[in-house]
């Protein structure tokens, strides 16, 4: 996991949960658990390496779970743990903050 | 601005404030107004072209206003506006993330 260089909180969430798509990786989990090919439904336009690199990283940094179910065919399932929920005040202050985007930009 | 296809509220929020600094430079005018190089020095590693590209893409949001003194050799200041206000919670949140993040690894 990347560190951050100046020891800033802000930069330390950033390096994690920054980027493009983990944050909204994150916010369909918080609806509860979800397979790979509902996220790929759900996340717009992401590709399947870069849902598999970004779901690896949360995975390592204990913030998500990953469970294999010994089915045919097999049913590969992720779930936010108890340390990725600590992401919800984060999602949801960036949800109002788009919702509020949204209003204001309405053509 | 690019807009989200999904019409996602936190997509809509990330297209604007996501990617590696956006939302530390907005951290760091939270603070109060700032110089070009003071921001510079803030955000570590970030090239000068990156923070203008930056800080042009939050200004044409209307989140931060750039002002250009009358002085020699010339002051360019950047504040936060009242709508870039509204990242407050977003970066309060990431703050507190990032901090129990580091408490969590530390060695």
């Amino acid at each position: 996991m990347k560190k951050s260089v100046s020891g800033c909180s802000v930069e330390e969430a950033i390096l994690l949960v920054g980027g493009r798509w983990r944050m909204l990786i994150v916010s369909f989990l918080l609806e509860g658990p979800k397979r790979f090919n509902e996220l790929r439904r759900d996340v717009p336009n992401i590709s399947q390496r870069m849902l598999t690199l970004d779901l690896r990283a949360l995975e390592e940094a204990g913030l998500i779970q990953r469970t294999v179910f010994a089915e045919v065919p097999v049913k590969v399932e992720y779930r936010l743990t108890d340390d990725g929920q600590r992401l919800r005040p984060v999602i949801h202050a960036l949800r109002e903050f788009g919702l509020w985007l949204k209003e204001r930009d309405r053509p």
